[in-house]
């Protein structure tokens, strides 16, 4: 793709020496969710040749279809496959029918909020237009969206000043604005920052900031192009990360660093946490978000772990322990197919959120569907101030610091322990399993130093993966403890090295994917010294197993 | 391997004019569940070069290494991978020992017995050897085992009569016997047969047979060669299927007869429990097996269901209507999955256990750890008599008729059907689902009409799959009701074309799976035009989605 982009722009005639005053841009960077990756379904779409509206759009917007069809049969061509191409054909159409209805000074505020006013589904989106030239429009709903404020106290502004910054500060110095999802894109620039809301418009115009507050029910009961929303007075917050922590440093990409940062995330996950020592030689866990919540979980009819992808595996990995310590039964939640299915639950459930961004939209449907239904809600997120932390009843952050890396990595594990520590402060009132709990506690007091002993093995590793890179599929196995590393070491394998793998139950083995295994199909079996372990020895013998053996136990 | 086989046949000097008068055989069909396809690793596997014990074995040993370790120390050497070897190596140690200390007269039985002694997991053995010409000697723990006895009035045998045929017989008439595991292999010989029971060693000597309970505590506190075990008593039962039942008529396989037999397996599996019409007009559903029991069930915490494989997946499918129409929060537990955690199971919970043969060894284990822990057990099997059948508090048979092909089809829809009828059947006592209730009752009645119409696509999906079969890999996408589709579909290609074909949730896409799509993958989704059609659009679009879209709504 980057050798197709990159021929294309050699391609085009751009005089490079040509310069422009210009105080507003978007781009935008994004996974090809719908089509095949090609520029016609890059970001960001256009109204049309004319290029009157540029929307970049971070979301899904779920009735672009019926959008889609209006538009049609107003005129419109389509030359894209995604759903966001209706955006900014909607805001022509919206903009042409006012102009068309005489009013010749309908703001693109006003355009904006017409436009939400139809959409569905989950956005963060900014707006340009050639009708509003230095303008942007920022809104969201469901997706994260973030406002970066850096003051200029030097001369390094060269284009004419920011002016008119209205309540972002009263010292009347010129400003650079940053619209992003991700508070990584903007701490390079700045830490101030404007969490923005579900329904918040944001007009950024000749400097200034304003923001509006669009009501979804007036706006459906009238005119909003007449309608007036009410305006919004906010405070900027300071982002707790430093800039350090997105730098890659020695490492080649993020996803490597964040791997070796685990013995240091797991570190900060568990400090304050889990406690040993001090004069009475107790070993236990303190989990300050939750202990008044304790009791009401522990009574729970069930636990319900609800999450998507590698969250969802996290939460598989911890529930054996949970079920363990808490005599609890732990029910599992794809976010999603709880959704579809509309799934019974009830106010003696309790639902444990996970997200590492705290913000991915399927788990934050279910959230809602989840408070609508009366359970107690706990979010184990790695962003404070993310809309799981701030709308569930109770929760622990996982502390593993900023995941810059797609794949998540440092997260997955600091989750784990996380969930770990749940199990124990839930489980924590019963005698019976004191010793047990002892043991985990200081099995996870020593785990950054067994990790820091795995990540020696890099070169083996990479070693291996050679073994590996040529084939075409690949069959990774666990039970027990292991089923979840098993899930996820394939979903690794999926989205890293875009190679087909599988993880299956080894238990599920002969139930039909045993047909498969052959003398050429690469196998990874997860097998550590516990009470599964003869099983898989039995299934995959010697031959198989060795690989992994020299993995887990070097 | 055919190839293989027949080379080696081929290859080896056999005369085929000789002729043996022998009156007792032993033969085994089995996967490769140990080792690769090999002849060291068929059956039967012998005890070393002079083939003093042959065995033929279904089902795993658990304990194997343990065995192989002690029989190496005493000079043992072992040749295949499989778990069974350690058995006849084991038999021959036990007479050797026996013959070493004098015993001159140690019975076939008695070997045996102390074999099983030292054997854990699941088994259904053969046992045949030289020092006992014309005796078998069979028993089970686990895995299931009939005897079929014949009686032969006719002047067809040829052999020297049978005699003292003990209690099998009071008239004294030649009999010809039969053991497998299965009843298909019968059938075609005699109907009448003995289900042999856990811890029961039969057998077979001059023409009679006698049957002995091993009582494994008794054997356990002494020298099982001195013990006496108990002679049992047991009476023949009938089969209830015909031969036609095992012939493939005009298809070419089993499994492509089961796939047309689906019209009428469903409407037996309705037969006398879907009712409509009448003289009140009422649309309900009758499940005498579970009337009974259907307040406790109403009044579950929850309810699991508890499966491996295609019934999993049954299960899996039944889930969304079964928690709509009864409100009661359905867990899904892969039976091995539930054991390796030992998992939570309460008085308050109704395990559904699902097994198309009711003896499947891993859900067999489950139930009797639900079994301890007190739930109300509910069994879903085709097979009348076995072990789920049995030792379940109540159930439903699903009536499909005998399922011979390996990959299981008719099974799986009426297993459904099933679901879907207990669903109806425990929510039947709500006013406010009766019109869905009817509505689904309606579509249970037009079931077999509509699978009658899309087997009428028979060539098309031949075509389709003409598209599919040089691929590599597969992905099969689902949502919602569609889920279980997808799961059950990309197991049938695993296991039919050994295909890597993986089943995932369509809304878990974006969260890794995404990765792998290309321009080249193959990807096959379930869409119907439910409530999650929209979505599954928006993933794939219109390129993508087009095959199914045919596929289901021809």
């Amino acid at each position: 793709m980057v050798v197709l982009v990159l021929s294309e722009v050699a391609a085009t005639e751009l005089n490079l020496e040509e310069s422009f005053t210009t105080h507003a841009g978007i781009a935008h960077t994004r996974w090809a969710t719908h089509g095949v990756p090609a520029p016609r379904n890059s970001h960001p779409q256009t109204s049309g040749s004319g290029n009157d509206f540029l929307v970049v759009h971070n979301g899904v917007i779920t009735n672009y279809e019926v959008l889609k069809e209006t538009l049609v049969r107003h005129g419109f061509t389509f030359e894209s496959e995604t759903d966001t191409e209706v955006i900014p054909k909607l805001a022509k159409f919206v903009f042409d029918k006012a102009n068309e209805e005489g009013d010749q000074t309908v703001a693109f505020n006003q355009v904006v909020l017409e436009v939400m006013r139809h959409l569905e589904g989950a956005y963060a989106l900014i707006f340009k237009s050639r009708h509003y030239p230095n303008e942007l429009i920022a809104c969201k709903r469901g997706s994260p969206l973030l406002l970066g404020v850096k003051e200029l106290n030097d001369d390094v502004c060269n284009g004419s000043a920011f002016h008119d910054a209205k309540f972002l500060s009263k010292n009347g110095n010129p400003k650079e604005l940053f619209l992003s999802s991700d508070a990584n894109a903007i701490i390079e620039h700045t830490k101030k920052v404007l969490v923005i809301e579900d329904g918040e418009v944001v007009h950024l115009k000749e400097g200034g900031v304003s923001i509006l507050k669009f009501n979804n029910d007036k706006g459906r009961n009238g005119d909003s192009l007449s309608a007036r929303p009410a305006s919004v007075q906010r405070a900027l917050s300071i982002l707790e990360m430093e800039v350090e922590q997105i730098n890659k440093g020695k490492y080649k990409h993020y996803m490597q660093k964040e791997i070796h940062e685990q013995p240091e995330s797991l570190t900060t996950t568990m400090r304050g946490r889990l406690l040993r020592g001090g004069s009475c030689k107790a070993k236990t866990v303190l989990l300050g978000g939750l202990k008044d919540h304790l009791k009401t979980i522990r009574r729970s009819r069930r636990i319900v772990f609800i999450g998507c992808g590698t969250s969802y595996n996290a939460a598989l990995a911890a529930r054996p322990i949970l079920e363990e310590l808490s005599g609890v039964p732990v029910t599992m939640e794809i976010a999603s197919d709880l959704l579809d299915r509309q799934g019974p639950i009830y106010r003696e459930d309790t639902a444990v959120f996970v997200s590492q961004s705290g913000e991915t939209a399927d788990t934050l449907l279910a959230l809602e569907y989840t408070l609508e239904n009366g359970a107690l809600c706990v979010g184990i997120t790695n962003t404070v101030g993310s809309v799981i932390a701030r709308n569930t009843h109770c929760g622990v952050h996982i502390n593993a610091g900023c995941e810059i890396g797609v794949a998540s990595t440092k997260a997955y594990t600091s989750q784990i322990v996380v969930m770990a520590m749940l199990a124990l402060a839930i489980g924590g009132d019963t005698i019976s399993k004191q010793e047990r709990r002892e043991a985990i506690i200081d099995g996870l007091f020593d785990l950054p130093n067994k990790i820091r002993e795995v990540l020696k093995l890099d070169q083996e590793m990479k070693d291996l993966a050679k073994l590996l890179i040529a084939e075409q599929s690949l069959l990774v196995f666990g039970r027990g403890y292991n089923y979840a590393t098993a899930l996820e070491g394939a979903l690794k394998v999926k989205e890293v090295a875009l190679m087909h793998s599988e993880g299956i139950l080894a238990g599920e083995m002969k139930h039909g994917p045993l047909a498969l295994v052959d003398e050429n199909l690469p196998i990874v079996v997860i097998a550590t010294h516990d009470a599964c372990f003869r099983f898989v020895w039995l299934l995959f013998g010697r031959n198989y197993i060795i690989l992994v053996h020299q993995i887990v136990w070097h």
